[in-house]
This record gives structure tokens, sequence and C-alpha cells, in this order.
């Protein structure tokens, strides 16, 4: 199936926000303040494991723009538990988000202090949709992010997501998968991912299904028979001694023929990976199943396949999960959705270690003759840097998209090309010198401004 | 509102589920595979921050249990991706949950190695459920297991969730808020958890509205003649200078007493935040404001509650957020859901570092004459064990739920008897001996069958 656009697996409940939202909607309505806003979204810092991000979450943050309104069914659900004022009432009964969204497309490599994504709209407006952009954009550049670099750490050698049931939730699960799809994985294991968004899905065999017959020969041969005539068969062969498993697969190999099947590939999901990969590279090869490739799952970060690749284990494919789909070193980036302007005026604030400087954005990305980053300006939106690209693009005007939904293979082509685009050192696993945007002289200089 | 036990935010897609549990199906329907399977959920170890986990997320789990079924619409969304055939679209035509379900009570203390709950259903259904049921189990207990950390660390000072916006997903917040509740906390910032679970909310003030007038006394003032007489004003008074912020919210407290209203709290969101509370709380009192509370922000977690409480920072509440939901240090569980039972026979697992004592099992839990937990016994489910507690109890039986859903104030309550009742050193922030329970002989013998 073609890869999609699709934004089903969303949750656009209206309520899934934070109180002060509808607290400061409130006053705002109370104090007349209708002026028009604009907030910017950014990650004030990254983590020390990650030396750079790859965007991602934009068409979900889109989706929900697009669909966002408080329903007279929704404000009753409100008012259980937390009365509102019928002027404010008044406001929310029939609000639609009217503004304007510019954004880092995504699969783009983005640092600290770089915009994601700009909202300029009615205070209000602006205001009501925080919670829910900070919470789609922040997990999605998460689960890319942390992906990327398991894609760098397999050299080549294709990943798929198995991190669903440990995922924090079904919506985390789904979205993960597409995130780490848009980073370079080749599928994953999340059937909802497959008919939502079109990433390729891929299953191998349970322990269960072993255990639950008399003798593990006997369970493969069974699970053999059941497979579509055609299809490659997986088969996992840790459930009691990984090699006597592989011995297996070779014995039952003549029979499979003999009805014209053949095992593609065999999983190994427990001990160590590298050891075990050889010895069941060995076994097999002697048995005259060259062809036949290993998976290796369990426990796989970008450290653990680096590792593998380094040691030249024989395993062709991975399946990393929990640790990818939880960005278990970095589980969380410390993003923030800023007032930058209102009514005309840049606005920051000073709070101590979360500075914002003050008035609308651009980045520019400035490349070398090889393609390679070289380095990125941050300048007021009204700035333009020659020979540089700026990174944020209209997305919506007036609440309407103006662009079409990209096709989920393009932002996954575009994520390739940044991470190849990447300097050496920012590709690697270790921690590099933070890269960050230079402010421009004027956006600086309005930051005395107040 | 009175605490609830819904579970409307629960996405009961059957099809957010691993490719895998369709493709076992399959083999099973082609192998005549039909027998009663028992699977039980557990966790492996605890991660080296934990010294106890605290059950949660069961009745999302039966919610997911009761309302399990594939529809004609969803067998169509199925072979979009992964063609079936006949026989086993005929299987899971109509399939509906028709085991039992035995399990551990939300707010439980639980260890390595303690089932947390245990399926008893035809082999196909019980495979089914199963990265759902993971999915469920494993995040609210992850995220319970954390916030007691919290709880203890704030030794009685009340805890509001506001981590939403860096949640892992919009169910992974709603979640969060529900179990962090469950664990201790006095409420949450997510409207919609509110709503659902009838968890207290919380909100108090952004600083873009501080940001969005000209200047910070006139902000608190238009915020505070906004707010509905009668209920305390918070504000957030760290947007440029956090003691200027104090000495605005003295300045004000007149004007606004004349009015009718009153400042009910003041809430830091940057910097030394003892160091801050204490100043605030200086020039608080020297303004005549000592009864207006200081509410802290900003990267809490249970270790900078705990330093927070032992500087005697005059702090009167915590609102952590991220560190919490996102279970920061630990961001999963080392879970998995096993059979040890098919067609009447013990099964079991003996892959390395992961293998599984057959047989459906049983925890009891001694206590000593003061109510501590003094040792729990892992047991095969017809042991007995005088004078001890079993955990495991009985939820459902043929597909319907035989107890009725406890309120959640019920739950809390258990958590908070639970958490009291553990020994010191469990209880520590810092890592104890690993607690686990003590399998019996008929148990351990049991491991030799194959």
């Amino acid at each position: 199936m073609a890869a999609t656009t699709s934004v089903q697996s969303l949750d656009v409940d209206p309520l899934v926000v934070d109180l002060y939202e509808i607290t400061m909607v409130e006053a705002y309505v109370h104090a007349g303040m209708v002026g028009r806003a604009v907030f910017e979204l950014f990650v004030r810092r990254l983590p020390r494991a990650r030396n750079f991000l790859i965007a991602a979450g934009l068409e979900q943050a889109v989706a929900f723009l697009e669909s966002f309104r408080l329903s007279e069914a929704a404000l009753d659900e409100l008012e259980e538990v937390h009365p509102i004022a019928p002027a404010t009432r008044a406001v929310l009964r029939g609000l639609r988000f009217s503004g304007d969204l510019d954004a880092v497309p995504e699969g783009t490599v983005v640092f600290a202090d770089e915009p994601l994504l700009r909202i300029t709209a009615p205070l209000s407006e602006a205001q009501l949709v925080e919670t829910r952009l900070l919470n789609l954009i922040h997990f999605q550049t998460l689960v890319a992010s942390k992906a990327a670099r398991a894609v760098i750490a397999a050299g080549g050698r294709p990943l798929v997501d198995f991190g669903l049931r440990r995922a924090h939730g079904a919506e985390a699960g789904t979205l993960a998968a597409r995130a780490a799809y848009v980073a370079g994985f080749a599928g994953t294991s999340n059937v909802r991912a497959g008919i939502d968004f079109g990433v390729p899905i891929f299953g191998t065999m349970a322990h269960a299904f072993v255990q639950a017959n008399d003798d593990e020969r006997g369970a493969f041969l069974r699970f053999a028979l059941a497979q579509p005539p055609g299809d490659g068969i997986t088969l996992l062969i840790d459930s009691y001694d990984t090699e006597a498993g592989a011995a297996n697969v070779v014995s039952l190999s003549p029979e499979l023929a003999a009805r014209g099947l053949k095992v593609a590939a065999v999983r190994i999901d427990s001990g160590d990976l590298a050891e075990h990969a050889r010895r069941v590279r060995r076994i097999l090869d002697l048995g005259g199943l060259r062809d036949v490739r290993i998976i290796a799952s369990s426990g796989l970060d970008e450290h653990a396949i680096a590792a593998l690749v380094a040691s030249g284990a024989p395993i062709d494919r991975f399946a990393p999960g929990t640790r990818i789909v939880t960005s278990a070193d970095a589980p969380h980036l410390d993003c923030a959705y800023k007032l930058v302007e209102y009514a005309g005026r840049p606005r920051f604030k000073r709070s101590e270690g979360k500075v914002t400087l003050p008035g609308r954005k651009q980045v520019w990305r400035v490349r070398d003759a090889r393609g390679v980053v070289a380095v990125d300006h941050l300048t007021t939106a009204d700035e333009r840097v020659a020979g540089a690209e700026p990174l944020l693009v209209p997305i919506m005007r007036g609440g309407a998209r103006v662009t079409a939904p990209p096709p989920l293979d393009k932002l996954r082509a575009r994520a390739s090309r940044e991470i190849a685009s990447l300097p050496e050192a920012l590709r690697s696993l270790a921690p590099a010198p933070p890269f960050g945007p230079r402010p421009s002289a004027l956006l600086t200089a309005g930051a005395g401004w107040r």
C-alpha cells in the first residue's frame, strides 16, 4: 500500500488541554484582549545525547488546528468541571482556528532555539491550542530524533519498530511508528500505523506459539504450514535454545521445500545477540540456508546496534522497540510555546534560564559547496540572508492549509537527505559541541526592548 | 465533582495491535489450536531507581477487554494492509473476549516477578489482546510508581500534575493524570482527566497573559478582575523578576481587597526555587500576605522535591509535570505477557534472561503485626499460604466483570495505605536491595517440567 498522509489516529478532543488555557481565555475575554498574537514553538536546549533533532508531527498539528472547535457538547462537558461565564462561553462556542501557521517541514534537521512552528492568530485561539500543539510536535520530534540515531547506527540495515507494547499509550505507539518511519525505519509491527499512515507492517512469530506446541520443531512446521504460499516465513528460534532452534530450522527445511515453503528469516530475541547471530549463521550456512536472514531484537537502541554492527555480527535486520518509542535515554525535550508578539509589539520573557527573544523569527540555513550544513542564522522574520534557505514556510493562512499534505515517503526522503547533509561530528552518536543558530544583530538588539 | 471510574478517554481500537498477534491467530486457526490458554503479565525486574511498583491501569484493561471486537469495518481495514484467509476472517469476525481475568487491584504495591494480571481464555482471544493489555498496564503502572515517589518526597504537601504538554500523546497525558492521582497527587491541569475520571483540575496563569499586557502589575490586576468572585487567585510571578513580581502582588492587594478579591497563591516557575521561595515568602509576609501560598513548578521530580523540602524552602504545593508523566529516569518497565499454561499443561520459556516459571500463579503477602509488608510468596494458583493475603483476585469471568468498578478515590486510598505499609528501606528514594517474592517449592519443582 502506498504511503499516505492520513491522520486518522489523532485524538482531536479540544478538552485534552491544560485548564489554564481556559482560564486565560476567560481573562482575555474579560479584559477585552482580542489582539493578534504570535507564538513560537521551539526547543530551549537539546539533551546531551542528541546532536540534532528531526522535526516531526506537523501533519497532526495541522489536522488538530483544522478540526479545532468547542461544540455545545464539549462546552457542557467543560462546565461539569469548570463553570465559565456566559461571555466566555459565547466566545468559545463556535471558535475555530482562523490564524496562520508557518513551520519547518517534517523531516528537517533542527537545533535548539530554532522555532519549529509559528502561530499567528487572535490571542484566545493561539492560547487554546498551546497544550496540544506542544504535545503533538514534542512527541514525534522526540521519537524521530531518537530513531534517526538508530538509523545512522544501523548503517543501511533495515530497522523495524516493535515498540507498541511499551509505548506510552495507543496514540504514542501509533505516532511513534510514524515518526520512526519518517526518520528512516523500514516499518513497524503496529497494524494501525500501517492502515492510517501507510507505514509498511511486519510481523513474525510469538513465543506463545512455540510454547503452546509440544516441541519446537513441530511448532515451526505448523507455523510454516499456516503461511500463505509465497510469503517468506520468519521463525522465532530462542524460546528454549537458540542454536538448537537454528538446527531445527535446518532439519525442517527439506520438508518445507517439498511443500513449496521457504524460511526467509530467523529471529533472535534474547541473550548475547552478536554471539548467537554468529553461531546461528554458521549453523544455517552449513545447513545450506545461506540466504536465510537473521533478525535481532531485545533491548536495542542506537548504541547496542552500533556495537553489533562494529562487532561484525551477521545480523541483517534490527527490530528495536521500547528504547526508541520512549526515547529512553532522553524521554522529553525542553520545548516551549512562547508569545513573541502581541498587538503588533514584540514581547519577551526574562525568567531565569527561560529567556525568550522577542518578535517573530526565521531560521536561515547555509550549506557549503557539498551541501553540508555550515551555519544557521536566527533572524527577525523580515530579514533575508543571501545564499541561505529559510526553514519556516507557510503552511496555513486564515485557518486553511495552503500546501497539499505531503506523502509520508517524501518526508522520509527529506529526513534521509537531511541526516546525510549533517557534519560528521553531529552525525556521531557521541555528544558534539552544541550546534545552534547565530542570532542576527537586529534580533539581539530587540532583546533589550520592553 | 465526585471521582468516577469512567474510561472515556480510552482508544479501544482493536487494530492498535502488533501484526504478529494476527499472524499467530492465522496459524492457530490453521493448526486447529483452540485450547484454553493462560497468560500472565508481570515485570521481569525493576529499574534501579524503583524499589516498588504501584499497580495501575486495570480499569482501562477491563474496558478494553469488555469492548474488544473486530467489526466488519475493522476487518476490511485490516485486509487493506494484511490480507487474511477466509477461515481466519470467519474466526476473527465477531470474536469477543469470553475469558477470565484475575488481577492485582489498582493501587496495590507489587514487585518484580509478581503477575499483575492473569488471562484465561481460548488461545486466539488471549493472544489478540496481548499488545494493548501490556500497553495499558505498563504505562499507568510506570507513572503511578514514579508519582508515588514524588508523593513520598513531598511529605504531605499537595502535588498537581502539569505534564500534559510533554506527555507522549493525548492518551498518555490523560492516563498519566489518572495514574498520578491514584498514587496520591491532588489533581491535574488536564481538563479531560477531570471530566473522564473526576480528577480535581487546577489552572493558574500563563506567561503569555503577563507578556501580552504592557506591565506585570497591570496584568495581575486584569487577571484578578476576570476571576469569579470568591475564587482564590493564583498569580504567576516569574515572567520578568520573581521578587519584583512578589512586590507587585503586595502592592496590588489593597486594591484587590477593596473589590472583594484575594490572592490565594503565587507560582514560581524558574530559577533557584528554594531561594526564590524564601525571598518571596519574606516579601509576602512583610506585606501582610502571610496566608498567600507558594506553588513551585519547573523541572520537578522526587529528588528535586525532596531537596526543596529538606532545605526548608517555604513551598506549599508542587506542580511537577514532564519528569513524572514520562517517568523520566526510567521511562519503561521490563514487562512481559507470557503463556504459562495451554490445554491444561503448564508451559514455560527458557530464553536467556527471560526465563518464565510454568503454570498459573498466585502472590501471597505476609505482613507483620504493625501491617508492614514482611514477605511475598509466589505460589502455584492452587496453593494457600496461611495468614497471608492473596494479591490476584477475580475481576472477569466468561468475559463479564464480576466486581463493580471501584471509585477512583478508593484506589487512591488503597495506594496511600500500601505506600505507608512499606518497609522504610523500600519507601526510600535511594535504591534498596531488590524485594521480590519467594517462589514455593511446588512452583520451582514445576520449572524442571517441559
